[in-house]
């Protein structure tokens, strides 16, 4: 296997992943956005992003949570995405809820800010002006829902919903969005995590 | 079990996979954005958002694509979701692309659009512009990935893939954005999907 790389948020919740495994993919670093626009790049990800899992048959995994998924299969110690039917749909929840509600406002503001994305959407500055405003008020609510003081997002155990969380974090921290100060559960569960080995993945 | 359940994408998205599995939930019928915004609903789901599965010991599960991940593992006969490693992987890869490529455009187009999310979201229509204009070439760039003239998005079984893409068929018929006719393959594989008894769910 090798995983086709880049210093961005999506290949991080791959790399974040893996290291929470416990396991070892060699890696290819390419810069996104110009390594990635190639003709030899394109027969391996039409859509010219990273991260792309390559398996050692030649097979190809592109998307971030897919790889996840495909790892979490191969190698399921320990779980992330849940054992039982009702973890695995609780831990999809909080992945789709993260992802939703603070994932897509970080991207979209960033999207729609820097020189990186401007040949590849419509920058729209009033929409991203919008999406960055909603961003403490997710955070708020948040906040809310971990104020029964368990230790991760899903629960008693760490899981790729927390993974989810720390790709937010990353992005704030470049992007001068943190986790408001009044969000006490929210800060103690960012706390946690930055502790791990896996952030510095 | 019981699903709160709207006329609208998501609940639909559930609505086609309970029926692709064969099974029979009980439905609790809602109205989007004024049943869900009472101190009641927001007990059941803090987002005041639908589908929502309820499991008989009173649990919660909301997210579509959640509730779908609950249900694959309790009922994974057909499956929709992959058996091995690769073919989860693979499925999943389509579906993230499907939901980024197309689903995510129009519902982007909606929310910045209809007067039923002025409350929901600040609207821009610039945004919600651009995004349907770039609806066309996903189109295409689909139509191209399926020009090997496989049937189904992600290979020879349906799968949770295609019906992320029903979704997007059924906005796009709501909204006017049909699948442009120069992409044979993708409009083949919309005859595909439009004849099966769940594209009525």
């Amino acid at each position: 296997m090798k995983l086709y790389n880049a210093n961005a948020g999506n290949p991080k919740r791959v790399r974040i992943f893996i290291s929470e495994k416990g396991i070892d993919i060699p890696r290819v670093d390419l810069e996104a956005g110009t390594e990635t626009r190639t003709e030899d790049f394109h027969k391996i990800n039409s859509l010219q992003e990273l991260p792309v899992l390559e398996l050692d048959d030649g097979r190809i995994i592109t998307e971030s949570v897919a790889i996840c998924r495909y790892l979490e299969a191969q190698f399921p110690e320990p779980p992330l995405m849940g054992r039982d039917a009702f973890e695995q749909g609780h831990i999809e929840m909080w992945s789709q809820r993260i992802f939703h509600q603070l994932f897509l406002p970080h991207g979209h503001y960033v999207r729609h800010t820097i020189p990186l994305f401007k040949d590849v959407v419509t920058q729209v500055p009033e929409f991203a002006a919008a999406e960055r405003a909603v961003i403490p008020q997710r955070w708020e609510w948040l906040n809310e829902e971990m104020s029964d003081g368990r230790p991760f997002i899903a629960g008693d155990d760490f899981s790729i919903a927390d993974i989810h969380g720390m790709v937010v974090l990353m992005l704030g921290g470049f992007f001068d969005l943190p986790v408001p100060v009044s969000c006490t559960f929210a800060n103690q569960w960012s706390e946690r995590v930055r502790a791990r080995p896996s952030w510095d993945a």
